[in-house]
């Protein structure tokens, strides 16, 4: 899959993309909280919502909108949730739903819905809907940075990432944007991202797809350890490139790859951008007996405050990451395992007497990683996640505007 | 049970305890670190010990010493975790255990041992055997104090309850000390306790006792929810009080009452002196179909860092503690759920538009409650933490001396 090549334009970059964004009045600070992503021709569509079992209004309308194959749109509010609400949050998510349909002059089904922001006020619908002409006649090819700056909530910069790769003498794109920070864990908490391609993918194929890359790259990051209530990773699929359909084979293969490369990359920014966020931590648990147990312990490790606190104070406190994997539930032998900062070995089946200075010199980097090799198997897997700072207290103590 | 009393004296406060804490040169700061408790005459005892995979070396030992009824006295040193550091560690206990046994005239499997510190730092046996006779000699009837501020680490202050109740006509006495702060989580982690009492109790009865005891107090406590690789709760019941062995009935009732009761307070303190805690939070779910289930989702939010900061920043942010019960894996109807904080009404199956004034005024309050009503059964269970503050970041980003 070396063909990958990172391009610009984000959610627009492939063809047949439009996007906008503008301030419709949510945010009190008068930013843009407003996202509109637009296919022509009309696309497919797959998506990936929260496991939490508190599910806001647009989850459950866009969930249902599934059985829709076809897709036209993606509508993305920030500063409200639109969660937990009531009876009313699902009328209000149905309104937008159908007053855009009319404008797009489409089925309210062939519409995804998203809202991001505070929990438990009711969604102020009126200021949506009077923005809506406005929002559609600012679709633009070139608009994928202004959505993508519409979605954001405490994320300090937009998040947006492109590739083409070229397939059967076709270019094929790949464009996405996301929005993250405070609230992220495994299962997309508080996550969203709107992916689009112009490669011709049927929805069923779309679906699996997109479920078996976000296990791999979004469901794989944590900040906080907390889950929410209303992530949802949105994929789009117009088959403007042209070509036979990817159902398989070499084309669905590298479709994939480029697909897996862009959810990687932005689901690393979601992480550089945590809340408060100083270090990027990349946990990786090697040595396993299966990738389960890994990401057991790679998880455990990634959700310490211990862990997170010793990175952000720059202390080579293995004894924590060791801990943390003795409670992660999984079966293993301290005195078979090792563990590394970087290159540095520091435990190896007990505490070594390692370069002190080396291993400031490893803590002071902006982006450590970390490998615990359990020596009982094979397997291995990655977990990505950020120190804990007083920052993350300080935003998070605080009310959000 | 109404008729337990509070007394003074901690784990000397009943008949036939001595103990003493002294400084034998572990902690830089020239603080208390070596603690001994003693009984006379001999006591059956029991323990709990964590269920971190990794245990240190104390541990392993103590759990041995288990298959031994009679416990003369248990040693504690503080600074040093004994853990992580190889074989050695084992070598050091048992070396420490040997000479205290000559010296007590008995053996080595009559005492606990427990340490507490740095993790994956060899122990400095030399100055712990050079202290031994001093700490014998310290050994007095009003020394529970003494011992109590030899085990701190990061506590703020010493942690001692006791309390007395009369059976069948004797003045039954129950103390203890313990040690806590970061790193406190179900499971106690680096949590240490030891309790004393002159009732008369055979050993099988008294370790079932213990461990249904610790299950509903040091259990139910969760700081950050890191578990450690040292917690132990040693208890020594040496029958000077006389009677009849408690092996069951009113007796057992009553001991057990009155040992719940002085678990709970420890346990509570530990809470309070959590590191950088400003607030005591007890988490209490309601209508819950299991205790189980009750206890999984209270859990879930005494550990949620979103839940905590919130509490810490006076935020009475009841999504984040729907959110977090949403994703701890339990089934429930959202709507049908109710949150309380402290009597105030916050969500009923939705937000409330609640008095702000009166929900600021709750949350002023150093002691908070939050009680989430999940309607649809009748098993409750409580969890007690702390809010997470940007001084326990501060702590725990920077080396511990």
């Amino acid at each position: 899959m070396n063909n990958i090549v990172q391009i610009t334009g984000g959610v627009t970059a492939p063809q047949g993309f439009l996007a906008s964004g503008l301030a419709c009045g949510l945010k009190k600070s008068g930013k843009p909280d407003l996202a509109l992503v637009y296919s022509d021709p009309v696309a497919t569509g797959a998506a990936v919502f929260t496991t939490n079992k508190v599910k806001a209004a647009p989850v459950l309308v866009s969930r249902e909108h599934l059985s829709q194959q076809n897709k036209r749109a993606v509508i993305i509010n920030s500063a409200n949730a639109n969660a937990c609400v009531g009876p009313r949050g699902m009328a209000d998510t149905l309104t937008i739903a159908r007053a855009l349909a009319d404008l797009l002059q489409t089925t309210p089904d062939e519409l995804f819905l998203a809202s991001t922001g505070v929990i438990g006020v009711p969604l102020p619908v009126p200021p949506i809907l009077a923005a809506l002409p406005t929002l559609k006649e600012n679709l633009s090819a070139g608009g994928g940075t202004d959505a993508a700056r519409a979605i954001m909530t405490t994320d300090t910069f937009p998040k947006e990432y492109a590739v083409a790769y070229q397939h059967d003498g076709r270019e094929i794109r790949i464009g996405g944007m996301a929005k993250g920070s405070g609230m992220i864990q495994p299962n997309m908490a508080t996550m969203l991202a709107v992916l689009t391609t112009d490669a011709p993918v049927p929805q069923a194929v779309l679906q699996q797809t997109i479920r078996a890359v976000v296990d791999r790259t979004f469901n794989r990051i944590t900040v906080d350890g907390d889950t929410s209530t209303n992530d949802s990773v949105f994929l789009l699929a117009n088959g403007a490139a042209g070509g036979p359909p990817v159902t398989g084979g070499p084309a669905l293969a590298a479709f994939t790859a480029a697909l897996e490369e862009v959810c990687r990359h932005l689901a690393w920014m979601i992480v550089q951008d945590g809340e408060g966020a100083t270090k990027f931590i990349t946990v990786r648990v090697t040595g396993a007996r299966t990738e389960q147990e890994a990401e057991t312990a790679a998880r455990a490790v990634a959700n310490s405050p211990l862990v997170k606190t010793a990175f952000y104070g720059e202390d080579a406190n293995w004894g924590r990451i060791l801990a943390a994997v003795g409670y992660s539930g999984i079966d293993f032998a301290p005195e078979k395992t090792r563990i590394r900062l970087g290159e540095l070995l520091v435990y190896d089946g007990a505490g070594l007497a390692f370069d002190e200075a080396a291993a400031k010199r490893i803590l002071q980097e902006k982006a450590i990683t970390t490998e615990i090799n359990l020596n009982q198997g094979e397997a291995a897997a990655t977990i990505w996640t950020c120190d804990l700072s007083q920052e993350y207290v300080r935003i998070n103590g605080s009310y959000r505007s």
